[in-house]
């Protein structure tokens, strides 16, 4: 299979470095409209063709287009791909609005071919550990999920820090969570620079009463990336800043105690052992080329589908909405995740 | 000066130890109708004297009450007790809600009696030290507050977790940006074990663009008190689990650049040295004696006064509003932060 | 029975508050030549009887002689109080020299007396679950005890940071390492402020190849009490400085491969799942006072007995030869820890 | 100029990336019997030649060797290439025995060549910052160094942990305190697993009273790499494994106090602020390789030149000694750090 990768910014050349590394990948042709982008790629990859024009790229004998360019051009080159045959990699947040990704996944469905969204996390050892302990009922029925990824980042100019960095996590909990229905969001938020928010925190509720937080910043003095997993039976916490130990699951929990009068505690709590699970090494990056590649030849939706791209792209939106009005955003029943 | 201690449970020895230690107190009367409780101050402080009736106490000759039962019962204790002519300390939260808190502060100034709230934080070396940094202009004008307060702990049935937990970051919070006009605030929250939230998120937006927001809960399996405070000269960071290096200065920030095309940064950071200042160790419950006794002899209100109090209460009360609305609570002008 | 406490100092308060909280003691008396030694003890602990006179404290009716003076007028005290009959509770290290010990043991079997030796660190919640992994099997078979204990400490002017602090490292590796013969010791150290070691580096070698390593310091500017116990099957990290998670225990090792070529290694590693147990959190000292008058009620052997106090001394007069020599000093069989 | 590397094992390609990122390295020529370390290097770079056969590169068009083969075969290659007038850059450590160092020192000086010993640690931007503060007076005078490096580690079979580890130490207490004159090792270690030590702990007294330990460890379950300098006016913490603050300073210290009796303390300790120095962040191998090229270019040494190999290699040899016979090895004058 013959490769595009579409934006040789930041991202782009991990791309190419991945698929490179694919023994099934024989052609890596390179796009962006800046030379000094091309040279770069050109010094460290000199196997890699290179252009500077996009359409030429789609029309060219590419299997595989892969586009790392930013949110709001992802539709137009997105959709020109599938016009023109093309399986889809996309980096994440999918789309601008979620009518662009139901159209692309209505496209793609019309022509079989396969759109794979880039939520490297889900690829990584750790997220996929969590995962694993929550299918075998480890941490029991999960409560709630709190999520922190903030740090002194980059300022993006055409999204807010939302649409940047909250994908990572809400494509984390929509793995974690299958099949949980998200009932609302209320989002609040700050822009101290210009009109796009720097700091801003999101709640999502459940039909079941699980609840979800997250807090994104790029202003933030230090880098914490920390997840709290709460369940009925254990609760664990993911902190992606430490080296060895990633994750750590408590065997400790709230008890429900019969009331006795009005300064008795209703509920107790119980602390037990901790462990921290050894985790998988391996590049997230490299298992979502071979999961996109192996989705390509086994003719199934990859693990990170458009539809998935589209779940994270509703509740963003909906963080829009919930910003410019004040007031919790009911999203309705058509988001259960993953279905 | 006499001092009568009403409640005995987790506080009241605290207080008592301290009202103990100070040289203008000669005589502590502690109260409270469980028999253990009392045989327990007997046991630790002998010299105490012990009743079981707060209506004797209140008559008799203390010059000051210390509430520290249960928050429902602060406004009566605490109006019984001004109407007998003490002065009050009462714990956090003041009262259960801002008519309660007015009337108290009234009755208090008519017959000029101190109210003290015990928003022990104020007194710690740490925030007194974040205070005199902001104070001199060492992190530039505030631009966020960010505050975490979670770990396992004791349900109470009475208050949620944000009456329980959250008056002693928004007491730092108002202590520290005073003069700040609170403008609106959004809650959000869950209540997984009865119908008391037991995690929650809080919003306060300004008048001024700044921002903050707090995370209480009971359900963490992990102790977290960190606060983020963003200016725009300098960050800083207050871990108060740290042993040692409570908090840390950062001179980093954001600098604005022109932009140059649109894949570029409006904003970029700057990252520069960071210290750690010495903080005193005195304890905060000692300052606080001090200072209340102080208020007393010197006729003057005290560092944290009733009208304190009640500037939490209010953003207390906005919390239950917007949580039971699902959107955010105008608070008015009439939240100018300590004044 | 009635304790006889003679010091009170730093740790002779904490002594009283213990022996004044056990169900068998009657009455304590305080004795110090200072005066606001003896102030402070009044006010703290008002039924506490106080004296400067110590010889009338091993005349009178007291039990027990608790000995928390300078470690040079151990051996002394120590001896007055069992000529006179008392059962005697001694801090840290046991005495100056082994004959000394060798001495009093001899005194205490003669007259069927007790001696408890203040290894307080034996009594803690970390330690004991240490020994009881180790006891086990969990860990295998101990290969090395690697032990830091370093901070900006107080100096102490009658002994060097060894006598002051290796004390407590030493009889947590005798306690749980019973059995193991101390073949050798090793010390190295500096005086940089008067003729006593500040920083010193104590190796232990065992006969069956096990290794120990002692770091101590008071001049360091950062606090660490860390101790990795290696094991054949399994190592363990206790870190005395972490409010939750003091012991770690982690499922990784070495394992033996074949050679095969010169730059391949001979030896593995493994690296598998970590786990922190959970520690209980009674005070030390209360369950020591506890073990103490237990022996004397049950006439046995306490756990930290006057022979355990002597193994700690043997090895702590081999470290003053060894740095005045500037070589290994062989101890001799007669130091099978805890027989 | 044209650069030959010489095994291309774990640091070769390393080598082999950073030469050819230098503008003035015109040809890389990669050299190793193993067919699949070759062929690695032909993936990663395309432009490399590749051969198996050291001599040829020897007498081939090369101006510098670069050799990352195992240490007991640096001596013989050195020689080799020196004698066919190339420069020569040499992996740590130098060389087996301080002979065989003294003999490359004197063939490069004859022909006037550059040898390079690849310190990389003093090229990373922490061991700089420590360098320029020791330099300019921040810390006073050094009165410690204390070394930890641990970590479970790949056994090597040619050398024990003190020569595969202490390598970096020791190049950074030379290059961070020039001119002490060190004038005795003690070293004690234990080989668990074959006839190579796995655990180790070095002592280096020098003749101003200063003092250095290193405790180098394959057998360890966590990762611990910290380094603390101990100085008369400031104390530093160095921890490579923190991603951010990797360097403390301590405004702490000891102070002497008049002796006022013999329970007073004669030092008493200071605490004040703590500041973090913002790092470098430029890759060590690339400053190292710009080092020794300027070095060519300027018929300069280089600033970790054969001589610092040498002064590394020395201790090391009287490490093996003390070992062998348990006891402190007097170096004598001639190991002047850096002269």
């Amino acid at each position: 299979m013959n490769v595009g990768v579409l934006g040789l910014g930041y991202w782009g050349p991990n791309l190419i470095r991945n698929f490179l590394g694919h023994p099934e990948i024989e052609k890596v042709i390179g796009c962006d409209k800046k030379e000094d982008r091309r040279n770069f790629i050109k010094s460290r990859f000199p196997s890699v063709e290179l252009t500077d024009n996009a359409s030429e790229l789609m029309e060219g004998d590419c299997d595989i287009i892969a586009i790392a360019t930013p949110v709001n051009t992802h539709y137009d080159f997105a959709k020109d791909a599938l016009e023109a045959g093309k399986h889809i990699w996309v980096e994440k947040p999918f789309t601008s609005n979620s009518a662009q990704a139901e159209e692309l996944i209505d496209i793609a469905q019309k022509k079989n071919l396969k759109i794979f969204v880039d939520h490297t996390f889900i690829y990584t050892g750790a997220v996929r550990k969590i995962k694993e302990l929550i299918d075998k009922g480890e941490l029991g029925d999960i409560i709630y999920f709190d999520s922190v990824r903030i740090n002194l980042g980059l300022f993006q100019n055409d999204v807010n820090v939302i649409w940047d960095l909250a994908p990572h996590d809400l494509s984390i909990m929509n793995y974690i969570l299958p099949g949980k229905i998200a009932k609302s969001v209320d989002a609040d938020g700050i822009a101290n620079f210009y009109n796009k928010e720097n700091i801003a925190h999101i709640s999502v509720h459940f039909e079941d009463n699980c609840f979800a937080h997250f807090h994104v910043n790029w202003t933030s003095p230090v880098k914490i990336r920390k997840m709290i997993v709460g369940g009925t039976k254990k609760m664990l916490v993911y902190d992606d800043m430490e080296n060895f130990e990633k994750i750590k699951v408590y065997d400790s929990g709230i008890e429900m105690k019969a009331r006795e009068n009005i300064h008795e505690a209703l509920a107790q709590y119980r602390i037990g052992d901790m462990y921290s699970p050894k985790i998988t090494q391996t590049e997230a990056l490299n298992l979502a080329v071979n999961e996109f590649i192996e989705s390509i030849n086994e003719d199934r939706m990859p693990l990170t589908s458009g539809k998935d791209g589209l779940d994270v792209v509703r509740i963003l939106e909906a963080t829009d909405k919930s910003i410019n009005k004040g007031k919790q955003i009911q999203i309705g029943s058509t988001v259960v995740i993953g279905e």
